[in-house]
């Protein structure tokens, strides 16, 4: 029997999800959940129905996982430990700061609800967090860095296009070689947040705006561009729309560590992403974490978990003679 | 209290083992056994004992796992069941074939004693086989590629020593840029093994040799360089000892997947290592998961695993709450 899954919430992760149970032979979509008219909302899949979030709960036995694809800002804060009561869930919260309170909500309703929900999956929280994890505990004299990008940063897009006089924005947060390169010297350098990180925007200006305002705003907006190197590019609306329509990201988890009984000797463990698609990617592992919270409930086990409580092997649709054999 | 660890085995395995424990404060190390004269084995830290092999069953009370640093060939595939019966154990195992039958040996003993065994852990089997495990799970519809090197490879070091006029020798494994590059482009190409690998030999021949004939024997050589590039450096022992001293190794494991309704997406996965030290570098990883058996062990559970059983979790000395706050 296949894992039958619901999506709540239909834009770029949603659709993403969509695609990723088209590869997983042991998953069906039953159904799409939005907060929209049911009836504008379109799906890939033939064999799958869309219904209006007020209608979730009702469906309760007829979802093994539903997979929470709202925004962490507003949605998933409120979302998930809802529904974690009724389903075994899965999210992308992705507010670092507040993963603790948001862990300790969702666990006390999924064990209300005797299920289980996993938090924040995706790459970051999530590949990323697991790459530190491994090799914060293979190498604990070390240190580890995070690289994002090169990729578009939704955030600061979003903070371009609020400046006056623009008309829209796309911007890119790009990792700097120089300070890779320090890194996997292994000289555990010392890096300011201007040293790792370049960030550059593609502007389309309003007929007749003040450019060089522009520019001068973007570069000492407080949080998002002041603390870094910004290169501002003024382009045509085609051109945004030609070159940049894309949502590419990645990044690098790097740990540089010694051993030896006088730290003689050092290592570099490096995981990287390059992602034609981040909120695909995203959806794609959000969709093997579904199969792990499917078949923890299974096992009778329930509460909130995050990728680290979650043994690899429950991720694969193989089966465990199949992985040792063929994997390990 | 500390976990109390045994090493079964003091060679260069073993002494990497001892020298991750220093690194790690809640372990510490309880004693060394040894095939040799307990007598002519000294060991680094201070308050361990060394004993002879034939002692460690009377010592299944002072020890929580023994981490076994034996070979593959002979030594492990008799010593891991025996051990398992007795101690929570951790080994190396890595005849890649082979791992089913040894899989099954340790599972059997490991049930019989109530005790938990942790088997091929390390780089590869051990990192590399959880990150084409995850990587597989998350991005089904692809491929993984996984190079060795640049690294010493210790059967084809010692394949070269075998031959006739040659009085010492290294080899190095070193993985081909341009195959690199080709799996990093999403092209998903075929590779022989000609392409992915080239092989490098320092050799230091015997006063007299036939210096042609030695690199003929050794190109030619089935299984271990014939289907491989291989060039061949003749150096003096000096020389040799000067340059080509150490036990570095490395790898890559690289996975290129296709998401999207219609496979319209490319991304890549790519996990690497760069290791001056190949033996310190897996008893490290031998460690954290001795801190992940003894773990389980205390929860009760028992039989063999291997890292694709093991929650991430487990490996590391900091709590849920720190490695959610600090590290997801």
């Amino acid at each position: 029997m296949s894992i039958r899954i619901g999506i709540l919430g239909y834009g770029n992760l949603g659709r993403g999800v969509e695609c990723a149970i088209k590869h997983s032979p042991d998953m069906e979509l039953k159904a799409v959940f939005t907060r929209r008219n049911p009836e504008t909302v379109t799906i890939l899949t033939k064999d799958a129905n869309v219904y209006s979030i007020d209608e979730a709960e009702k469906m309760a036995d007829e979802i093994d996982v539903m997979i929470l694809c709202g925004g962490s800002a507003t949605d998933l804060p409120v979302q998930t430990p809802k529904f974690a009561k009724l389903f075994n869930t899965i999210d992308s919260f992705d507010t670092h700061a507040k993963i603790p309170e948001h862990f300790s909500a969702v666990d006390t309703a999924s064990k209300e609800g005797n299920k289980v929900s996993i938090i924040s999956v995706g790459w970051d929280p999530g590949m990323f967090s697991l790459n530190r994890l491994y090799a914060d505990s293979i190498l604990p004299n070390g240190a580890d860095y995070t690289f994002w990008g090169k990729g578009v940063s939704q955030g600061h897009s979003d903070a371009i296009r609020r400046v006056e006089g623009v008309k829209d924005g796309k911007q890119y947060t790009i990792p700097k070689e120089e300070a890779l390169e320090a890194v996997r010297s292994g000289n555990n350098p010392a890096l300011t947040t201007r040293q790792k990180h370049l960030r550059e925007c593609f502007v389309v200006a309003e007929e007749g705006a003040d450019k060089a305002k522009i520019e001068e705003t973007i570069k000492t907006m407080p949080n998002y561009f002041d603390e870094y190197d910004t290169i501002v590019h003024f382009i045509s609306e085609e051109e945004l729309k030609r070159d940049h329509s894309g949502i590419p990201h990645g990044g690098f988890v790097i740990r540089s560590g010694k051993t030896g009984w006088n730290d003689e000797h050092n290592h570099i463990i490096e995981y990287s992403l390059k992602l034609d698609s981040n909120p695909e990617f995203t959806s794609s592992v959000l969709v093997a974490y579904a199969r792990a919270a499917y078949r923890l409930s299974k096992e009778g086990q329930s509460g909130c978990k995050t990728v680290f409580d979650i043994a690899p092997a429950y991720l694969s649709p193989k089966t465990g003679e199949e992985i040792r054999a063929h994997l390990l």
